[in-house]
């Protein structure tokens, strides 16, 4: 097995939304892509949503050779994954489909191609238990969607995963430009679902308790500490929220009142009442804007922010603050 | 007492990093602004942070007749509030020390003009008890950090504030391009302090249970989820992580790994070892970094950010996102 073997081609498994966006993705990066799905039209809406994706990948900056044309659909399996550099597998999330599959997998393809899962809800030292061959060069590279605009790429390995193949995939993913993260464990909801998570109880129980609108708690969210989450990470805010004495000074400050206000976040339970109050919620917050304009305002905002983000003149970096301390 | 009396004088009582910000987001927005505080050099340090502050202030937009000129500094407290129509308090966060100021503006102050404390520790029915005369003008409206920056502004009242009052506050900041949210009930940490410690909670653990490094955790929040949270509120994000089908089919679909993810979620300790672990790791991801070099990167980032949400071509919201549903 070489380490060093250039990734050029790849196989898609699954072309629902995920698999579908990561087909734009590497197509983006000047990959070859062949896909497999078995659902009929799969075909037909996978070239419908590389097409739509396209402008916005455009925006974001094509690698040399990206097109569209460079991407072929197969029904078969054997065919669609033959000659693949990595394979991005986005099927069902059954254990029972997944173990089967990646079984099939491990005959069919030599040993230095990456067999990567998209997986959120399966750990791979559970896929990755019966393939008989080359089980270390089984890794999750979960991505957060939709994956040709957010850059985070959560990579981790099961307990037969060579540390060779993390290595790889982590090399391969940040090389088309995303942001790869790598988890020590294997745990539910990976890193990203469960800060979500976290976040999104505090947010239902806040309604659900009657302390805000959901329009409120949507606005507190997007026009405060959300407005950060964008452009930093919660721990290197807080080296922020210290003021000059950093991180430090931030602790020595806020354990007690962070501390506190662990004590009495809440616990909702996601009972059909409250599930009603937030969608009726929702409803008056949105009004007669529809999914279409909505999606429409997320993604080029979205766009904007990652311009800021990559785009940014090396220079400001070293411009001086007009700010203080944030809490 | 009148509800339609313009407020045009602002005093500010307490000059430390929230209510200096307050004055520069005051001031450049046109207001007269009369500030005290009992600290050594706090009028050069307010006027050194209002300068500071105005080139970002300038970029934001300043008002008509927006001009630093506007502020005067006493340090008689008195003084300060003779014929302010609103009065910003900033003082420290200890409940006797509140109570005696607000006994004492009460007794200072028409009955029309609005004492709003920026308080995120205190409740309101706590801090106006000792008001003998006019407890039904005493409002919190406590911003996010930096005032003058981020626009988030949370307004709830305590047991003797008047609906009027909530009212006029609300239409007051939301006046000066705020996002006012309204509490229904007094809790502690109100909306979005309590948001953000269930986000560091999480965000702590992974550190304190070896499941990530800082860098790692830093990087799945501001390259994953964290983008989205500077665009829209939770729900409405989840409305289109739906799809075609919205929240209702949000909920059918995400109910079950939501409910799963919210029984594994951590619940940290802050022990010294914990800290100690947070502080090297947010150095190894700070590197040679200042601490004015981030926040210079951070505040650049945020002006663009909030220029895109608020200077946005309204056409923009009615074309077709490329994208299908998000999870």
């Amino acid at each position: 097995m070489t380490d060093t073997k250039p990734i050029r081609r790849i196989a898609i498994i699954g072309t629902g939304v995920i698999g579908a966006s990561w087909a734009a993705q590497f197509l983006a990066k000047g990959l070859e892509v062949v896909a497999t799905d078995v659902a009929p039209d799969a075909e037909k809406s996978l070239r419908h949503f590389v097409k739509a994706a396209w402008p916005a990948l455009e925006r974001l900056g094509l690698s040399p050779g990206a097109s569209q044309s460079h991407l072929t659909f197969t029904g078969d399996l054997p065919t669609a994954v033959a000659g693949a550099d990595l394979v991005q597998e986005n099927g069902p999330e059954r254990i029972d489909f997944k173990r089967k599959l990646y079984r099939q997998l491990d005959e069919l393809l030599p040993a230095d191609v990456i067999i990567a899962s998209s997986s959120s809800g399966l750990t791979m030292s559970e896929i990755q238990s019966d393939c008989p061959l080359h089980p270390e060069r089984c890794v999750i590279a979960h991505p957060f969607n939709p994956p040709h605009l957010v850059p985070l790429v959560e990579i981790v390995g099961g307990k037969k995963t060579s540390e060779a193949t993390i290595q790889r995939a982590s090399e391969f993913y940040t090389s088309l430009g995303k942001q790869t993260v790598r988890l020590r464990k294997e745990v539910p909801g990976h890193v990203a679902n469960r800060l979500q998570a976290a976040l999104a109880r505090e947010v239902y129980y806040l309604v659900a308790d009657d302390v805000v609108s959901v329009t409120d708690v949507d606005k507190a969210l997007c026009w405060g500490p959300g407005l950060r989450w964008g452009i930093m990470g919660q721990v290197l805010l807080n080296h922020l929220g210290g003021g000059e004495g950093g991180i430090e000074h931030f602790f020595q400050q806020f354990t007690g009142p962070m501390t506190a206000w662990w004590k009495v976040l809440g616990s909702p339970q996601l009972t059909p009442e409250v599930q009603r109050k937030l969608i009726d919620g929702l409803h008056a917050e949105v009004g007669s804007r529809t999914i279409e304009e909505l999606e429409a305002e997320r993604d080029d905002i979205l766009l904007g922010l990652l311009e800021l983000r990559t785009k940014r003149p090396e220079t400001a970096a070293q411009r001086k603050s007009p700010l203080a301390a944030a809490e």
